[in-house]
């Protein structure tokens, strides 16, 4: 039997689970659930309905998993301890410093309603973070690296567009070529911020408006861009909707190493991404997820996980043997 | 409380996990188990009992975990149902093809005894298959790739040593770049086995062996070498032994894919390794699911499983919340 997949929230995210879903054999979409006036929104599966939010308590039992597809800031918070009193659910809540607040809320509202939440799904935190995890366990005596891009920075792109005089912007984190080659060389090197990381902004803007005080605001706004050398382009809103409107991203996770009785053995580990449309790639691994969160409610288990507590085989529509057989 | 590890047979594997058990803050040696003299096994952790295999039984309760390092031919098959019986177990068996077997045998032994077996672990199969697991479940229309090296294949060493007028051998497999190449940029090549590595021995002749017919030998010898590109360099016994005993080894896990409605975004996710040593490296595995194997035994699980059936978390000395707030 098809696992029934419901969407709340219908946007990039919600869009993209939506592919996936079509895209996974076992697995069919029930619904889309929306806080827009639902006859607003037209989605890409024939027959299946769009409800409003409100109404999402009537689906209860008939949703094998729901996949929350809001933002971080004020969303997700909310959303997903609030829906796993009712589905099993699954999140990209992706902001670091808060998810040990939010996996106690998640867990509470689970165990409560005996359902699985899945917390932080997607490629950082969530595939980076696994990479992480397993490399830290094999090579104790390390060091952890991680980059990010070339890909848009929404929160970087937010930060110049609130630049009095700016009308539109999009920023671009890129990984310094010649730190990912010494880290791939197993040299161990001590990289600050401004040798991992360059920014590159291509700014809009309004009429009138004084380049050179943006740019200078834009270079020196402390935490986003003061610690790194950032390039800034003024061009044209045309120009910027033409070459800018990608979701590219990407990025790379080392762990270098060392073993042997003298710690005479170097040893590095790699993990990247390289990623056509950001939100796609990340549902995809919402989409995988949400079938371990199926299975884990079948045999039983609540509460709230993460992408450390589930096993591999669980994201995988094939049975043990058949993964014993053809991917071990 | 420490985890006590014991190891049976030491030889690269035994002495890889003796160092990687000293790394570990967690764990401490109990015993190792030879079946050579055990008088005539020197190890390198002082105060730790040297004995012969025939006296593991009296060892059963005393260790946690035994981390079995004998060979995949004829040692596995034999000792790791044998030793489930009695222990935790975990090894590195890597005979693809035989794997299902193996699996079933473990299985019964180790349920008969309520212990927990962890087979083929290491990195491929082990830490690739994970990695195989995972992109294809989130990518499911795509392409796998895994190259292999540059390394020593022990296997084709072995193969060339068999030839007549042979003394020694050695045999690099090295993955073919442009193929690497066209993989990373997401080109999705169709590569024959020729296409993907080159093959390049170092041979020590007998006295008065025939070079040219040595050659020719190696070359068209089928499966190890005659469908991959294949250079023969002779040289001296003393030149082998200085420029060819490293240990060093690595390989590249990739699965590209595409996701969109119209299958418009690519994806390429990539994992590769780089090691100076390939048995400290797979030793450094061994040791981290041993961890695992005490946790779902303390849990009442029982059975064999494999890298797949286990979740990230348990290879880790970090707790949940750790790993949560640090690694996630």
């Amino acid at each position: 039997m098809s696992i029934k997949i419901g969407i709340i929230g219908y946007g990039n995210l919600g869009r993209g689970v939506e592919i996936a879903v079509k895209e996974a054999p076992d697995m069919e979409l029930a619904a889309v659930f929306t806080r827009r006036d639902p006859a607003t929104v037209k989605i890409l599966t024939e027959g299946v309905p769009v409800c409003n939010v409100s109404e999402a308590e009537k689906w209860a039992g008939k949703i094998d998993v729901c996949i929350i597809c809001g933002g971080s800031a004020t969303d997700l918070p909310v959303q997903t301890p609030q829906f796993a009193g009712l589905f099993n659910v699954i999140d990209s809540f992706d902001t670091h410093a808060r998810i040990p607040e939010h996996f106690a809320n998640v867990d509470a509202a689970a165990k409560k309603a005996s359902t699985v939440g899945i917390i932080s799904v997607g490629w950082d935190p969530g595939m980076f973070s696994l990479n992480r995890v397993y490399a830290n366990a094999i090579l104790p005596d390390g060091k952890d690296y991680t980059f990010w891009g070339k890909g848009v920075s929404q929160g970087h792109s937010d930060a110049i567009r609130r630049i009095k005089g700016v009308k539109n912007a999009k920023q671009y984190t890129i990984p310094v070529e010649s730190a990912l080659e010494a880290v791939r060389a197993g040299e161990n090197p001590e990289l600050t911020t401004r040798q991992k990381h360059t920014r590159e902004c291509f700014v809009v803007l309004e009429e009138g408006a004084d380049a050179a005080r943006v740019e200078k605001e834009i270079k020196e706004m402390p935490n986003y861009f003061s610690d790194y050398d950032t390039t800034v382009h003024f061009i044209s809103e045309e120009e910027l909707l033409r070459d800018h409107s990608g979701m590219a991203h990407g990025g790379f996770v080392f762990r270098t190493g060392k073993t042997g009785v003298n710690k005479e053995h170097s040893h590095v580990i790699e993990y990247s991404l390289k990623l056509d449309s950001n939100p796609e790639f990340t549902t995809s691994v919402l989409v995988a997820y949400a079938r371990a969160a199926k299975r884990l409610h079948d045999e039983g288990q609540c509460g709230c996980k993460t992408v450390l507590d589930i096993a591999p085989a669980y994201l995988s529509e094939k049975s043990g043997e058949e993964l014993r057989a053809h991917l071990l």
